[in-house]
């Protein structure tokens, strides 16, 4: 089989998966109609890799479109060191392509059994995570890459989707994104040329990404998808964290992929872009294209609604990742070690 | 002046600090007591940097040590985007070194306009961060290294006094902390040997911090040290994390520091170190010797309680980044475009 061919099949699937869950978000709505109706005062997010970074993303969404304060779930305090927090007015927010991971689902038990509701929100509505209690199904079909893709743009609709109806919102607004989709799908030659370039300045296989806000998930997930595939040491930092430290390790053409959507967090990025363009980092903005210096390599992002846009941001970066593999002579449907399904404790 | 002078002195000076904080814990006790009796149903973690690992050292005390959820604040919910969350019965804690970071100054602000009550942990009793509502001063004395080294621990006790006051538990627990602080620094030579051995697998400047639960600060505040001192792309990373993607970057000679001490986290641990050295990585254990394998590089850490142990453990990895800071030639005093107080909006 050609190499990345199954990788390169499921991006370009997300059209068709984004498609029918905007069209269909019966299952997503009756979930956020319910916490509606008896709204927890407090959500926490649990999830490991690719899906993590959904549910940063729906930190994001539950905190500024909701104002329900939320935070990331470390599972190891429930199932290394047997905490048993009080979880009465809490959601537990388990996010899982399989569904299977032991840790997540001993999370989500241990969660419920301290109080808290329970929300999966998977891609295997027969796995033992969907059974807690309540689920939304992302309804991708079988994921068979080992580098996820169709299921992360697939975890953040279903997720915007039970916010939008949560906090009664217009799910129609979510119906853009399959085209958005198609769009860049329909750029992947710029993609690949623009691989070609940044692959000059990989030597030290040391790449850094960032962003702010909405988009910080999105460098997270880019930079993700860069360690399994192509296997560079890809460093995500917020662009305010990056300040505080790691800035120092910035140099003089280490490639750094900066994700600038419009909205409020590029115009808070736009001072990093010019710290990091005085150090001479090799910047690649990926973003609105006011925020490119001349002659700099990026992709121009279209506007859309700063809510939305990670859903569909995240394509060009999944066909960026799997480009560079491939320059770099790496199968990235075979990266060393990893298998569809990790199972942690 | 020597490179490096500075922050050895303040490294230096953590036996100092640790003993004034754990013989004098009485505004640490009241801010505690207090607590305890108007107990907040969560608990918000907002930092930056060295003091964001502080921070999330205190998440899973909260939640272990307590049983209240607690989560890390994403402060450009607040600043950048205006959210405006509904925190009633909520903790803001938020940690910082100088307490003048604008943008943690209007997260704290934010925070008690939407209800929150706000524990501000510094080393500045007279800053703005201060003057919110509650505050803890970590009397560290003030630190001129741009690398912060005793604040961390200093913020770390401070923590963990609040904590343990919060819950009714024994503060003299803390005592030992100092003279375990001293037993590393009369260490210092192993260190830099160490660090001797380990500079020869930085040709590619990169390197992997990991560990789990309590220990997992401790990676990250380590590899934040090496990035800003000795300006390696360390990269730190929760062991269960590690499992799903990053381990496909790791190589064969690539460094890898590993946190174990003796405890559930390291025992959670045990299984990852097993499938690093698989992978021919360079692993050097900073823990219990019995995670170490036979010729592998390390350092012994002696037991100590697993939820006070980070407050020292970052001891040795922090003369560990001095030292190999200077044997790249480095002056860690003055990395490069960082300066003492960073301001981020």
């Amino acid at each position: 089989m050609t190499p990345g061919s199954l990788m390169r099949a499921e991006i370009g699937e997300q059209p068709t998966v984004l498609a029918a869950a905007a069209q269909d978000p019966a299952e997503a709505r009756e979930v956020g109609h319910l916490l509606r109706r008896r709204a927890p005062r407090f959500v926490l997010l649990a999830a490991r890799g690719t899906s993590d970074h959904a549910a940063l993303y729906a930190k994001y969404l539950l905190e500024i479109r909701l104002g329900v304060p939320a935070g990331l779930a470390s599972p190891s305090t429930l199932t290394v060191y047997g905490a048993r927090p009080d979880l009465r007015d809490v959601l537990l927010v388990a996010v899982s392509q399989s569904g299977g991971s032991p840790d997540l689902v001993e999370t989500a038990l241990r969660a419920r059994s301290c109080g808290a509701r329970v929300l999966a929100v998977t891609n295997a509505p027969a796995s033992e995570l969907a059974s807690v209690d309540l689920h939304v199904d992302v309804k991708a079909g079988a994921e068979r890459a080992v580098a996820a893709t169709k299921t992360y743009g697939a975890e953040l609709l279903a997720l915007w989707l039970v916010v939008e109806a949560w906090r009664g919102g217009d799910l129609q607004r979510a119906q853009g994104m399959a085209q958005e989709a198609a769009d860049h799908l329909g750029r992947s030659d710029e993609v690949a040329t623009l691989a070609g370039h940044l692959g000059r300045y990989l030597d030290g296989d040391r790449l850094v990404c960032t962003a702010r806000g909405y988009s910080y998930p999105t460098a997270r997930e880019a930079a993700l998808k860069l360690m399994e595939t192509a296997y560079l040491s890809a460093h995500a930092f917020s662009a305010a964290d990056l300040m505080h430290g790691p800035i120092a390790m910035i140099s003089r053409d280490l490639p750094v992929l900066a994700i600038a959507p419009a909205g409020a967090g590029a115009t808070a990025l736009a001072p990093v872009l010019a710290s990091l363009r005085e150090r001479g980092a090799e910047l690649a903005v990926f973003g609105a294209k006011s925020y490119r210096a001349p002659g700099e390599l990026g992709y121009t992002l279209r506007e859309v609604d700063d809510d939305l846009s990670p859903i569909t941001d995240i394509v060009p970066l999944q066909l960026l990742a799997l480009e560079t593999a491939l320059a770099r002579g790496l199968d990235p449907d075979r990266p060393r070690g990893l298998a569809k399904v990790t199972r942690t404790w």
